[in-house]
Protein backbone atom coordinates (compact mmCIF):
# COMPACT_ATOMS: atom_id res chain seq x y z
CA UNK A 1 0.00 0.00 0.00
CA UNK A 2 2.05 2.88 -0.96
CA UNK A 3 1.58 6.14 0.23
CA UNK A 4 0.88 8.97 -1.98
CA UNK A 5 4.01 10.97 -3.24
CA UNK A 6 2.58 14.54 -3.63
CA UNK A 7 4.31 17.21 -1.86
CA UNK A 8 1.58 19.68 -1.16
CA UNK A 9 1.00 21.25 1.58
CA UNK A 10 -1.25 19.17 4.35
CA UNK A 11 -4.87 19.53 3.81
CA UNK A 12 -7.11 19.08 7.03
CA UNK A 13 -9.17 16.73 4.94
CA UNK A 14 -6.51 14.34 3.87
CA UNK A 15 -6.83 11.89 6.19
CA UNK A 16 -10.61 11.67 4.81
CA UNK A 17 -9.08 10.70 1.26
CA UNK A 18 -7.70 7.31 2.75
CA UNK A 19 -8.54 4.51 0.34
CA UNK A 20 -11.47 2.16 2.32
CA UNK A 21 -9.93 -0.57 2.91
CA UNK A 22 -6.22 1.53 4.19
CA UNK A 23 -5.75 1.77 7.83
CA UNK A 24 -4.93 5.21 9.29
CA UNK A 25 -2.13 5.39 11.43
CA UNK A 26 -1.53 8.19 13.63
CA UNK A 27 1.60 8.71 14.79
CA UNK A 28 3.14 10.90 17.59
CA UNK A 29 5.83 11.12 20.36
CA UNK A 30 7.15 13.00 23.23
CA UNK A 31 10.26 14.56 21.80
CA UNK A 32 8.79 16.40 19.56
CA UNK A 33 8.29 16.56 15.84
CA UNK A 34 11.91 17.09 14.19
CA UNK A 35 13.15 14.22 16.77
CA UNK A 36 15.03 11.76 14.82
CA UNK A 37 13.12 8.92 16.65
CA UNK A 38 9.45 10.18 15.29
CA UNK A 39 10.94 10.51 12.20
CA UNK A 40 12.32 6.63 12.52
CA UNK A 41 8.74 5.72 13.41
CA UNK A 42 7.02 7.68 9.87
CA UNK A 43 9.52 5.45 7.66
CA UNK A 44 9.02 2.26 10.25
CA UNK A 45 5.05 2.33 8.83
CA UNK A 46 5.18 4.20 5.81
CA UNK A 47 2.98 2.08 3.32
CA UNK A 48 1.15 -0.18 6.12
CA UNK A 49 -1.46 2.37 5.51
CA UNK A 50 -2.41 6.56 5.40
CA UNK A 51 0.19 7.73 7.96
CA UNK A 52 -0.86 11.31 9.46
CA UNK A 53 1.65 12.71 12.24
CA UNK A 54 0.03 15.05 15.01
CA UNK A 55 2.90 15.75 17.42
CA UNK A 56 4.09 18.14 19.86
CA UNK A 57 6.83 21.46 18.99
CA UNK A 58 8.84 20.92 21.36
CA UNK A 59 10.44 18.54 23.83
CA UNK A 60 7.63 16.83 26.04
CA UNK A 61 9.64 14.34 27.93
CA UNK A 62 8.15 13.35 31.52
CA UNK A 63 5.09 15.33 30.67
CA UNK A 64 3.51 11.90 32.13
CA UNK A 65 -0.43 12.22 31.23
CA UNK A 66 -0.44 16.14 31.84
CA UNK A 67 -3.28 18.08 29.38
CA UNK A 68 -3.90 21.71 29.19
CA UNK A 69 -6.52 22.64 30.90
CA UNK A 70 -5.56 26.68 31.05
CA UNK A 71 -4.11 27.77 28.26
CA UNK A 72 -5.10 27.50 24.48
CA UNK A 73 -3.72 24.91 21.99
CA UNK A 74 -2.27 25.60 18.37
CA UNK A 75 -2.31 23.43 15.43
CA UNK A 76 0.13 24.37 12.07
CA UNK A 77 0.75 22.15 9.25
CA UNK A 78 4.66 21.12 9.08
CA UNK A 79 6.20 19.64 5.66
CA UNK A 80 8.54 17.56 6.85
CA UNK A 81 7.71 13.83 5.86
CA UNK A 82 7.33 13.66 2.34
CA UNK A 83 4.11 12.89 1.55
CA UNK A 84 3.06 12.47 5.10
CA UNK A 85 0.59 14.73 6.45
CA UNK A 86 1.87 16.43 9.83
CA UNK A 87 1.14 18.71 12.37
CA UNK A 88 3.04 20.39 15.45
CA UNK A 89 0.80 21.16 18.52
CA UNK A 90 1.69 23.47 21.22
CA UNK A 91 0.69 20.66 23.55
CA UNK A 92 1.40 17.39 25.69
CA UNK A 93 1.25 14.04 23.86
CA UNK A 94 -2.03 13.32 25.14
CA UNK A 95 -3.47 16.75 23.62
CA UNK A 96 -1.88 16.15 20.83
CA UNK A 97 -4.05 12.56 20.37
CA UNK A 98 -7.04 14.52 21.62
CA UNK A 99 -6.88 16.92 19.41
CA UNK A 100 -5.38 14.55 16.17
CA UNK A 101 -8.96 12.43 16.97
CA UNK A 102 -11.11 15.69 17.13
CA UNK A 103 -9.93 18.23 14.34
CA UNK A 104 -7.43 16.82 12.16
CA UNK A 105 -8.49 13.30 11.24
CA UNK A 106 -12.45 14.07 12.86
CA UNK A 107 -12.65 10.19 13.30
CA UNK A 108 -10.54 7.23 15.08
CA UNK A 109 -7.12 5.91 13.95
CA UNK A 110 -7.08 2.15 13.46
CA UNK A 111 -4.45 2.77 15.25
CA UNK A 112 -1.75 5.02 17.13
CA UNK A 113 2.16 4.54 17.54
CA UNK A 114 4.08 6.70 19.93
CA UNK A 115 8.06 7.17 19.69
CA UNK A 116 10.45 6.21 18.71
CA UNK A 117 11.38 7.51 22.26
CA UNK A 118 15.05 8.56 22.62
CA UNK A 119 15.83 6.36 25.80
CA UNK A 120 14.02 3.76 27.96
CA UNK A 121 10.71 3.76 28.99
CA UNK A 122 10.42 -0.05 31.08
CA UNK A 123 9.31 -0.30 34.10
CA UNK A 124 8.01 2.43 36.57
CA UNK A 125 9.30 5.24 33.54
CA UNK A 126 5.79 4.40 31.58
CA UNK A 127 3.90 6.47 34.56
CA UNK A 128 6.37 9.23 33.15
CA UNK A 129 6.73 9.16 29.77
CA UNK A 130 4.65 11.02 27.67
CA UNK A 131 5.25 8.76 24.88
CA UNK A 132 3.20 5.98 26.82
CA UNK A 133 0.63 8.36 27.85
CA UNK A 134 0.15 9.31 24.18
CA UNK A 135 -0.42 6.05 23.63
CA UNK A 136 -2.34 5.18 27.05
CA UNK A 137 -4.99 8.18 26.04
CA UNK A 138 -5.62 6.64 22.41
CA UNK A 139 -6.45 3.07 23.91
CA UNK A 140 -9.08 5.19 26.67
CA UNK A 141 -10.62 6.37 22.99
CA UNK A 142 -10.82 2.82 21.63
CA UNK A 143 -7.79 3.18 19.63
CA UNK A 144 -4.95 0.48 19.93
CA UNK A 145 -2.06 1.89 20.66
CA UNK A 146 2.16 1.04 20.55
CA UNK A 147 4.72 3.12 22.68
CA UNK A 148 8.17 2.41 21.00
CA UNK A 149 11.33 3.68 22.95
CA UNK A 150 15.02 2.59 22.31
CA UNK A 151 17.69 2.20 24.91
CA UNK A 152 19.84 5.09 23.90
CA UNK A 153 19.23 8.82 24.59
CA UNK A 154 21.54 9.74 21.67
CA UNK A 155 20.86 11.75 18.95
CA UNK A 156 22.94 10.27 16.69
CA UNK A 157 21.55 6.93 17.74
CA UNK A 158 21.27 3.94 15.01
CA UNK A 159 17.82 2.89 14.89
CA UNK A 160 17.65 0.67 12.47
CA UNK A 161 16.76 -2.76 14.91
CA UNK A 162 13.97 -0.49 16.55
CA UNK A 163 12.46 0.48 13.10
CA UNK A 164 12.36 -3.14 11.94
CA UNK A 165 10.77 -3.92 15.15
CA UNK A 166 8.00 -1.05 15.38
CA UNK A 167 7.07 -2.46 11.67
CA UNK A 168 6.72 -5.92 12.35
CA UNK A 169 4.83 -5.01 16.09
CA UNK A 170 2.38 -2.46 13.94
CA UNK A 171 1.90 -4.81 11.28
CA UNK A 172 0.97 -7.27 13.82
CA UNK A 173 -1.18 -5.45 16.07
CA UNK A 174 -3.23 -3.98 12.99
CA UNK A 175 -3.67 -7.65 11.37
CA UNK A 176 -4.71 -9.14 14.44
CA UNK A 177 -7.20 -6.63 16.64
CA UNK A 178 -6.79 -8.27 19.82
CA UNK A 179 -8.47 -5.80 21.82
CA UNK A 180 -9.63 -1.87 21.10
CA UNK A 181 -7.57 -0.79 24.48
CA UNK A 182 -4.77 -2.63 23.51
CA UNK A 183 -1.52 -0.40 24.44
CA UNK A 184 1.64 -1.97 24.18
CA UNK A 185 4.91 -0.67 25.48
CA UNK A 186 7.76 -1.84 23.52
CA UNK A 187 11.35 -1.06 24.69
CA UNK A 188 14.31 -1.95 22.33
CA UNK A 189 17.53 -2.48 23.68
CA UNK A 190 20.45 -0.98 21.95
CA UNK A 191 22.02 -3.71 20.15
CA UNK A 192 22.53 -4.11 15.91
CA UNK A 193 19.72 -6.50 15.00
CA UNK A 194 21.04 -9.46 14.28
CA UNK A 195 22.40 -9.86 18.48
CA UNK A 196 18.23 -9.14 19.36
CA UNK A 197 17.30 -12.29 20.67
CA UNK A 198 13.15 -11.32 19.65
CA UNK A 199 10.64 -10.30 21.39
CA UNK A 200 9.56 -11.06 25.15
CA UNK A 201 5.90 -10.70 26.69
CA UNK A 202 6.92 -9.02 30.08
CA UNK A 203 5.41 -7.58 33.30
CA UNK A 204 6.49 -4.06 34.08
CA UNK A 205 9.43 -4.24 36.35
CA UNK A 206 8.83 -2.69 40.20
CA UNK A 207 11.77 -0.05 39.89
CA UNK A 208 11.95 3.44 41.09
CA UNK A 209 14.12 6.45 40.94
CA UNK A 210 16.01 7.30 43.83
CA UNK A 211 16.03 10.99 43.78
CA UNK A 212 18.98 13.33 44.70
CA UNK A 213 17.95 16.44 43.38
CA UNK A 214 21.30 18.61 42.55
CA UNK A 215 21.06 21.75 44.83
CA UNK A 216 22.67 25.04 43.37
CA UNK A 217 22.06 28.95 43.93
CA UNK A 218 21.59 31.72 41.32
CA UNK A 219 23.48 34.85 40.86
CA UNK A 220 21.22 36.37 43.91
CA UNK A 221 21.85 33.77 46.19
CA UNK A 222 18.78 31.84 46.01
CA UNK A 223 18.60 28.52 45.96
CA UNK A 224 17.09 26.26 43.08
CA UNK A 225 16.87 22.07 42.12
CA UNK A 226 17.44 20.45 39.52
CA UNK A 227 15.88 16.80 39.59
CA UNK A 228 18.40 14.34 39.40
CA UNK A 229 18.12 10.31 40.23
CA UNK A 230 19.29 6.60 39.33
CA UNK A 231 16.96 4.06 38.78
CA UNK A 232 17.22 1.02 40.66
CA UNK A 233 15.58 -1.78 40.02
CA UNK A 234 14.03 -4.10 42.90
CA UNK A 235 12.56 -6.79 41.24
CA UNK A 236 15.02 -9.97 40.18
CA UNK A 237 11.50 -11.58 37.98
CA UNK A 238 12.68 -13.09 34.67
CA UNK A 239 9.30 -12.40 33.58
CA UNK A 240 10.05 -8.43 33.75
CA UNK A 241 10.73 -6.35 30.93
CA UNK A 242 14.11 -5.14 32.76
CA UNK A 243 15.04 -8.54 32.82
CA UNK A 244 14.25 -8.59 29.01
CA UNK A 245 16.43 -5.97 28.02
CA UNK A 246 19.44 -6.87 30.44
CA UNK A 247 19.24 -10.21 28.00
CA UNK A 248 19.17 -8.86 24.82
CA UNK A 249 15.45 -9.42 24.20
CA UNK A 250 12.58 -6.61 22.78
CA UNK A 251 10.21 -6.08 25.92
CA UNK A 252 6.74 -5.89 24.96
CA UNK A 253 4.45 -4.98 28.27
CA UNK A 254 0.53 -4.74 27.89
CA UNK A 255 -0.31 -1.67 29.77
CA UNK A 256 -3.98 -0.37 31.31
CA UNK A 257 -5.42 2.52 32.42
CA UNK A 258 -8.21 0.49 34.53
CA UNK A 259 -5.73 1.61 37.57
CA UNK A 260 -7.87 -0.21 40.06
CA UNK A 261 -5.71 -2.54 42.72
CA UNK A 262 -7.90 -5.36 42.86
CA UNK A 263 -6.05 -7.37 45.56
CA UNK A 264 -6.06 -4.66 48.09
CA UNK A 265 -9.83 -3.59 46.80
CA UNK A 266 -10.36 -7.34 48.18
CA UNK A 267 -8.17 -6.82 51.58
CA UNK A 268 -10.18 -3.92 52.62
CA UNK A 269 -13.48 -4.72 51.41
CA UNK A 270 -12.80 -8.01 54.38
CA UNK A 271 -10.64 -5.84 56.52
CA UNK A 272 -12.88 -2.35 56.78
CA UNK A 273 -16.14 -3.87 57.22
CA UNK B 1 -1.24 14.50 69.91
CA UNK B 2 -1.44 18.48 69.71
CA UNK B 3 0.84 20.42 67.27
CA UNK B 4 2.70 23.28 68.32
CA UNK B 5 1.70 26.65 68.32
CA UNK B 6 4.63 28.30 67.88
CA UNK B 7 4.08 31.06 65.04
CA UNK B 8 7.63 31.21 64.04
CA UNK B 9 8.75 31.05 60.33
CA UNK B 10 9.19 27.57 59.33
CA UNK B 11 12.58 25.64 59.22
CA UNK B 12 13.82 23.17 57.23
CA UNK B 13 14.71 21.14 60.08
CA UNK B 14 11.69 21.49 62.18
CA UNK B 15 9.94 17.93 60.41
CA UNK B 16 12.99 16.35 62.16
CA UNK B 17 11.47 17.68 65.49
CA UNK B 18 8.41 15.25 65.74
CA UNK B 19 8.18 13.52 68.95
CA UNK B 20 9.71 9.66 67.88
CA UNK B 21 5.79 8.05 68.16
CA UNK B 22 4.81 10.80 66.29
CA UNK B 23 3.80 10.10 62.25
CA UNK B 24 4.61 12.78 60.09
CA UNK B 25 1.96 13.85 57.47
CA UNK B 26 2.99 15.08 54.14
CA UNK B 27 -0.22 17.07 52.68
CA UNK B 28 0.03 18.21 49.34
CA UNK B 29 -2.09 18.88 46.89
CA UNK B 30 -2.68 20.21 42.56
CA UNK B 31 -4.79 23.43 43.58
CA UNK B 32 -2.08 25.22 44.93
CA UNK B 33 -0.95 25.93 48.46
CA UNK B 34 -3.66 28.61 49.10
CA UNK B 35 -6.34 26.65 48.03
CA UNK B 36 -9.39 26.23 50.21
CA UNK B 37 -9.28 22.72 49.65
CA UNK B 38 -5.73 22.09 50.95
CA UNK B 39 -6.59 24.38 53.83
CA UNK B 40 -9.23 22.17 54.67
CA UNK B 41 -7.06 19.12 54.55
CA UNK B 42 -4.50 20.38 56.71
CA UNK B 43 -7.26 20.71 59.27
CA UNK B 44 -8.42 17.50 58.78
CA UNK B 45 -5.49 16.19 59.89
CA UNK B 46 -4.18 18.18 62.10
CA UNK B 47 -3.38 16.72 65.73
CA UNK B 48 -2.68 12.85 64.09
CA UNK B 49 0.78 14.01 64.17
CA UNK B 50 3.53 16.37 62.51
CA UNK B 51 2.21 18.04 59.63
CA UNK B 52 4.26 19.11 56.56
CA UNK B 53 2.65 21.14 53.68
CA UNK B 54 4.51 20.90 50.25
CA UNK B 55 2.61 21.81 47.39
CA UNK B 56 2.76 23.88 44.29
CA UNK B 57 2.45 27.54 44.07
CA UNK B 58 0.23 28.00 41.27
CA UNK B 59 -2.51 25.12 40.02
CA UNK B 60 -1.41 21.86 38.51
CA UNK B 61 -4.71 20.75 37.46
CA UNK B 62 -4.77 18.35 34.79
CA UNK B 63 -0.74 17.76 35.17
CA UNK B 64 -1.64 13.82 35.90
CA UNK B 65 2.29 12.25 36.60
CA UNK B 66 4.60 15.15 34.85
CA UNK B 67 7.87 15.62 36.21
CA UNK B 68 9.99 18.66 36.06
CA UNK B 69 12.87 18.34 33.48
CA UNK B 70 14.15 20.81 31.55
CA UNK B 71 13.75 23.45 34.40
CA UNK B 72 14.88 24.26 38.03
CA UNK B 73 12.42 23.93 41.10
CA UNK B 74 12.26 26.84 43.63
CA UNK B 75 11.27 25.64 46.91
CA UNK B 76 9.56 28.94 49.27
CA UNK B 77 8.62 28.52 52.63
CA UNK B 78 5.07 29.65 53.11
CA UNK B 79 3.41 31.51 56.65
CA UNK B 80 -0.26 30.84 56.31
CA UNK B 81 -1.08 27.38 58.34
CA UNK B 82 -0.69 28.21 62.04
CA UNK B 83 1.88 26.13 63.73
CA UNK B 84 2.18 23.91 60.75
CA UNK B 85 5.71 23.79 58.47
CA UNK B 86 5.11 24.72 54.65
CA UNK B 87 6.31 25.55 51.77
CA UNK B 88 5.52 26.16 48.11
CA UNK B 89 7.19 24.79 45.04
CA UNK B 90 6.92 26.15 41.43
CA UNK B 91 6.80 22.53 39.63
CA UNK B 92 4.40 20.07 39.54
CA UNK B 93 2.54 17.91 42.44
CA UNK B 94 4.59 15.13 41.77
CA UNK B 95 7.72 17.27 42.27
CA UNK B 96 6.34 18.57 45.18
CA UNK B 97 6.34 15.27 46.74
CA UNK B 98 9.81 14.26 45.69
CA UNK B 99 11.89 17.26 47.06
CA UNK B 100 8.98 17.24 50.04
CA UNK B 101 10.98 13.66 50.75
CA UNK B 102 14.52 14.62 49.61
CA UNK B 103 15.13 18.22 50.56
CA UNK B 104 12.33 19.41 52.91
CA UNK B 105 11.61 16.08 55.89
CA UNK B 106 15.28 14.29 54.72
CA UNK B 107 12.89 10.67 55.39
CA UNK B 108 9.63 9.18 54.29
CA UNK B 109 7.23 10.64 55.98
CA UNK B 110 4.69 8.29 57.46
CA UNK B 111 1.92 9.04 55.31
CA UNK B 112 0.95 11.56 52.28
CA UNK B 113 -2.51 12.81 52.17
CA UNK B 114 -3.10 14.95 48.66
CA UNK B 115 -6.13 17.38 47.78
CA UNK B 116 -8.85 17.76 49.06
CA UNK B 117 -9.61 18.26 45.29
CA UNK B 118 -11.76 20.93 44.34
CA UNK B 119 -14.18 18.87 41.32
CA UNK B 120 -14.25 15.00 41.30
CA UNK B 121 -11.63 12.39 40.20
CA UNK B 122 -13.40 9.49 40.45
CA UNK B 123 -12.99 7.20 37.10
CA UNK B 124 -10.62 7.96 34.33
CA UNK B 125 -9.99 11.28 36.06
CA UNK B 126 -7.34 9.20 38.17
CA UNK B 127 -5.20 9.18 35.40
CA UNK B 128 -5.34 13.17 34.69
CA UNK B 129 -5.61 14.26 38.17
CA UNK B 130 -2.66 15.64 39.43
CA UNK B 131 -4.07 15.48 43.63
CA UNK B 132 -4.09 11.90 42.37
CA UNK B 133 -0.67 11.79 40.93
CA UNK B 134 0.95 12.73 43.88
CA UNK B 135 -0.59 10.34 46.03
CA UNK B 136 0.87 7.77 43.52
CA UNK B 137 4.12 9.21 43.47
CA UNK B 138 4.29 8.93 47.10
CA UNK B 139 3.36 5.25 46.96
CA UNK B 140 5.76 4.53 44.43
CA UNK B 141 8.43 5.81 47.27
CA UNK B 142 6.13 2.83 49.38
CA UNK B 143 4.66 6.15 51.82
CA UNK B 144 1.13 5.04 52.05
CA UNK B 145 -1.43 7.87 50.88
CA UNK B 146 -4.24 9.48 50.05
CA UNK B 147 -6.12 11.11 47.15
CA UNK B 148 -9.28 13.27 48.40
CA UNK B 149 -11.35 14.96 46.00
CA UNK B 150 -14.92 16.68 46.66
CA UNK B 151 -17.53 16.76 43.81
CA UNK B 152 -17.69 20.54 43.89
CA UNK B 153 -15.75 22.77 42.21
CA UNK B 154 -16.88 25.66 43.52
CA UNK B 155 -14.29 28.14 45.79
CA UNK B 156 -17.49 28.63 47.92
CA UNK B 157 -17.30 24.95 48.42
CA UNK B 158 -18.34 23.40 51.80
CA UNK B 159 -16.02 21.03 52.99
CA UNK B 160 -16.97 19.71 56.08
CA UNK B 161 -18.58 16.26 55.61
CA UNK B 162 -15.15 15.95 53.09
CA UNK B 163 -12.76 17.14 56.71
CA UNK B 164 -14.56 14.26 58.21
CA UNK B 165 -14.16 11.67 56.38
CA UNK B 166 -10.50 12.76 55.36
CA UNK B 167 -9.83 13.16 59.38
CA UNK B 168 -11.14 9.51 59.61
CA UNK B 169 -9.52 7.87 56.71
CA UNK B 170 -6.19 9.26 57.31
CA UNK B 171 -6.59 8.15 60.82
CA UNK B 172 -8.05 4.22 59.59
CA UNK B 173 -4.58 4.39 57.41
CA UNK B 174 -1.58 5.03 59.83
CA UNK B 175 -3.39 2.57 62.89
CA UNK B 176 -3.90 -0.11 60.31
CA UNK B 177 -0.62 0.56 58.09
CA UNK B 178 -2.00 -2.37 55.08
CA UNK B 179 0.17 -1.75 52.54
CA UNK B 180 3.49 0.06 51.99
CA UNK B 181 2.06 1.00 48.65
CA UNK B 182 -1.72 2.00 49.07
CA UNK B 183 -2.65 4.61 47.74
CA UNK B 184 -6.70 5.34 47.68
CA UNK B 185 -8.51 7.44 45.63
CA UNK B 186 -11.38 8.74 47.75
CA UNK B 187 -14.40 11.07 46.08
CA UNK B 188 -16.58 12.67 48.48
CA UNK B 189 -20.46 13.53 47.34
CA UNK B 190 -21.57 17.03 48.10
CA UNK B 191 -23.57 16.42 50.30
CA UNK B 192 -23.76 17.75 54.03
CA UNK B 193 -22.44 14.84 56.01
CA UNK B 194 -25.62 13.64 57.54
CA UNK B 195 -26.94 12.88 54.16
CA UNK B 196 -23.82 10.79 53.10
CA UNK B 197 -24.51 6.81 53.62
CA UNK B 198 -21.07 5.91 54.63
CA UNK B 199 -18.08 4.32 52.61
CA UNK B 200 -17.68 2.43 49.75
CA UNK B 201 -15.32 0.07 48.57
CA UNK B 202 -14.78 0.53 44.82
CA UNK B 203 -13.40 0.23 41.73
CA UNK B 204 -12.42 2.49 38.85
CA UNK B 205 -15.83 3.20 36.48
CA UNK B 206 -14.59 3.17 32.67
CA UNK B 207 -15.72 6.08 31.72
CA UNK B 208 -14.09 8.80 29.02
CA UNK B 209 -14.01 12.19 27.82
CA UNK B 210 -16.20 12.68 25.23
CA UNK B 211 -13.73 15.79 23.18
CA UNK B 212 -15.34 18.52 22.01
CA UNK B 213 -12.29 21.39 21.00
CA UNK B 214 -13.97 25.16 21.15
CA UNK B 215 -12.16 26.59 17.94
CA UNK B 216 -11.79 30.24 18.04
CA UNK B 217 -9.61 32.84 16.02
CA UNK B 218 -7.61 35.41 17.82
CA UNK B 219 -6.90 38.99 16.57
CA UNK B 220 -4.61 38.19 14.04
CA UNK B 221 -6.94 35.54 12.36
CA UNK B 222 -5.32 32.72 13.41
CA UNK B 223 -7.26 29.62 14.93
CA UNK B 224 -6.50 28.39 18.34
CA UNK B 225 -8.38 25.40 20.55
CA UNK B 226 -9.24 24.84 24.06
CA UNK B 227 -9.64 21.49 25.57
CA UNK B 228 -13.31 21.26 26.51
CA UNK B 229 -15.45 17.73 26.85
CA UNK B 230 -18.32 15.88 28.76
CA UNK B 231 -17.52 12.85 31.30
CA UNK B 232 -19.38 9.80 29.64
CA UNK B 233 -19.83 6.65 31.60
CA UNK B 234 -19.95 3.47 30.02
CA UNK B 235 -19.73 1.30 33.22
CA UNK B 236 -23.07 0.40 34.91
CA UNK B 237 -21.55 -1.73 37.72
CA UNK B 238 -22.37 -1.37 40.88
CA UNK B 239 -19.11 -1.63 42.31
CA UNK B 240 -18.11 1.37 40.29
CA UNK B 241 -16.82 4.77 42.45
CA UNK B 242 -19.39 6.83 39.80
CA UNK B 243 -22.45 4.18 41.06
CA UNK B 244 -21.19 5.07 44.76
CA UNK B 245 -21.01 8.68 44.38
CA UNK B 246 -24.08 8.68 42.48
CA UNK B 247 -25.85 6.90 45.73
CA UNK B 248 -24.65 9.67 48.35
CA UNK B 249 -21.43 7.10 49.50
CA UNK B 250 -18.13 8.27 49.79
CA UNK B 251 -15.75 6.23 47.15
CA UNK B 252 -12.61 4.52 48.16
CA UNK B 253 -10.46 2.99 45.06
CA UNK B 254 -7.77 1.57 45.99
CA UNK B 255 -5.06 2.50 43.20
CA UNK B 256 -1.59 0.54 41.80
CA UNK B 257 0.84 1.55 39.48
CA UNK B 258 1.58 -1.10 38.13
CA UNK B 259 0.16 -0.78 34.69
CA UNK B 260 1.05 -4.50 33.39
CA UNK B 261 -2.34 -5.76 31.74
CA UNK B 262 -1.88 -9.45 33.13
CA UNK B 263 -5.31 -10.69 30.91
CA UNK B 264 -3.87 -8.66 28.09
CA UNK B 265 -0.29 -10.47 28.46
CA UNK B 266 -1.54 -14.22 29.32
CA UNK B 267 -3.54 -13.47 25.76
CA UNK B 268 -0.41 -12.77 23.65
CA UNK B 269 1.70 -15.17 25.31
CA UNK B 270 0.01 -18.01 23.80
CA UNK B 271 -1.05 -16.08 20.32
CA UNK B 272 2.07 -14.47 19.49
CA UNK B 273 4.20 -17.54 20.45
Amino acid sequence: MPTSKKKAAPKKTAALKAKKTEPIILVTNDDGVTAPGIRNLVEAVRGLGKVVVVAPDKPQSGMGHAITIGQPLRLSPVNIYEGIEAYQCTGTPVDCVKLAVDKVLHRKPDICVSGINHGANHSINVIYSGTMSAAVEAAIESIPSIGFSLLDYSIEADFSAARDYARRITEMVLTTKIDKHLVLNVNIPKLPLEEIRGMKICRQAYAKYEEDFLERKDPHNRMYYWLTGELTNFDKGKDTDVWALENSYVSVVPVQFDLTNYVLKSKLEKSWK
